[in-house]
């Protein structure tokens, strides 16, 4: 069931009872009441494990709901890894309710890890963007959790098919740079690297934090033009790692040596991170 | 496993196959990717289903993907209500996927039927209302339709506790009225009925369909001032159909002869509502 890198496989938990699906009672299909993480594993480990699961009790936290205890989840995810490496996907509801938005104060939550082989490697020249039609909406009260109410993201998603495009960048109702569908996005203007504040919506990536103090980066307010004259971007989450832009509709960027070095720099400290580095 | 009115049941379909559970790799879990209806039905049939219906199939063209044959959700909520009545719940996804958020081309929906006990009769004075803290934030492309991204809800009801308040009002990013946690929100002001547009939040109700051609009213942009400052107001949803509204905040209402009348009218309509009559 769970043999070497990239099989896919997964086990699932409500409370202390092994469940290999849902309850059709649960939270998480009826409200998207959860909270998801999606990691890069390797070698059996999680390289930003601590991060990740900070995120999580964040979001719980914010959601009022309670998780499962981290080391029953870190016990499962290393057997579900058997050493190897991919992706590692936790997804945690509120558990089981009755009908109606009031959430149950004494649910138990529900959790399912997944393992899934690693997305195709990030072509050699950097990625190529593409501007979203959909405006991410306002909203401060889930702003920057990695919360499970993600239409946003999935009609953003399917806005192209051309596999030529990787990513598209998202602006909120204010028309501000947000993030990509599925990464934060980094700019540098300047001479100083920026990234978008996510205190209104997007999402406060395990990667872009790692990026921000690595690089001594800004929160900002960004505009398009301030994306499209920028002298490098690039995009970022926890399974790739840190992704060059090389397009964005016309505008094109040759690689940068600062967008190099700080691959390297993810390489060094994090070997998952050295396969992606071409 | 089905008697009487108010037995809790459920049944659950992926494709044509049964399923008592959602796949862990469901994307209704995932990210919330799904619609659902909340139903009243009433020996054996569902008064409004024609609504609901078409209410689920406008979701569905606007989320991109696909419903099971209307005839094999007909049938099988036929059987789970043998003839009782209660609220019907169906809950459509739009199935497994891979991971990520691109939504997959060919993708067969899970659903779910449940039924469940009515809720507790409304008071015969009318419902105490609050204001809720939290704002709804503004989507164009997800505002009307019923998909299952309801944490805002969530947050909102989890607000309150009180057992004397029985709703809460909710307002968008510009403090408009908006809605209810679980019903649209109609106001009598100089003679006019007027309940707020759902072109940028909130739900098409189907309960607020039918009251706002039986009363001829008018969608419009409502203050917190024209909400406390009306004659009369009420909630309604397809649930419990009208509810006069008895008290906001500090202020009060006495029942009012039109809202009586229109409880009335729906009774005529759909005897399922004559049992809400006091």
């Amino acid at each position: 069931m769970r043999p070497g890198d990239g099989a896919a496989a997964a086990v699932g938990f409500h409370g202390r009872e092994r469940i290999d699906a849902w309850p059709l009672a649960d939270r998480g299909a009826a409200y998207g009441d959860g909270l998801f993480e999606t990691m890069r594993a390797h070698e059996g480990h999680v390289p930003w494990w601590d991060a990740h699961w900070t995120r999580l009790e964040g979001g719980a936290r914010r959601l009022g709901f309670a998780l499962p205890e981290r080391c029953r989840v870190e016990a499962e995810a290393q057997e579900l890894l058997a050493g190897g490496g991919g992706v590692l996907k936790l997804v945690v509801t509120r558990g089981s309710g009755g009908r109606g938005y009031m959430p149950p104060a004494d649910a138990e939550p529900s959790w399912a890890l997944s393992r899934h082989a690693l997305p195709a490697a990030a072509p050699t020249g950097g990625l190529v963007l593409r501007w979203c039609t959909l405006r991410l909406a306002v909203q401060p009260a889930l702003a920057s959790i990695k919360h499970c109410n993600r239409l946003e993201q999935v009609l953003a998603r399917g806005e192209w098919s051309d596999p030529a495009v990787h990513e598209g960048l998202l602006t909120d109702a204010d028309d501000h740079l947000v993030c990509a569908t599925a990464a934060n996005v980094f700019v540098l203007r300047d001479g100083r690297w920026q990234t978008p504040f996510v205190d209104r919506c997007g999402v406060a990536g395990v990667c872009r934090g790692w990026a921000i103090e690595r690089l001594g980066a800004a929160e900002a307010r960004l505009s398009r033009a301030d994306v499209e004259q920028a002298d490098a971007v690039f995009v970022c989450n926890a399974v790739r790692g840190i992704l060059p832009v090389a397009q964005l509709g016309e505008r094109t960027w040759p690689p940068h040596p600062q967008v190099r070095a700080l691959r390297e720099r993810l390489a060094d400290e994090h070997p998952a991170f050295a396969l992606e580095l071409s």
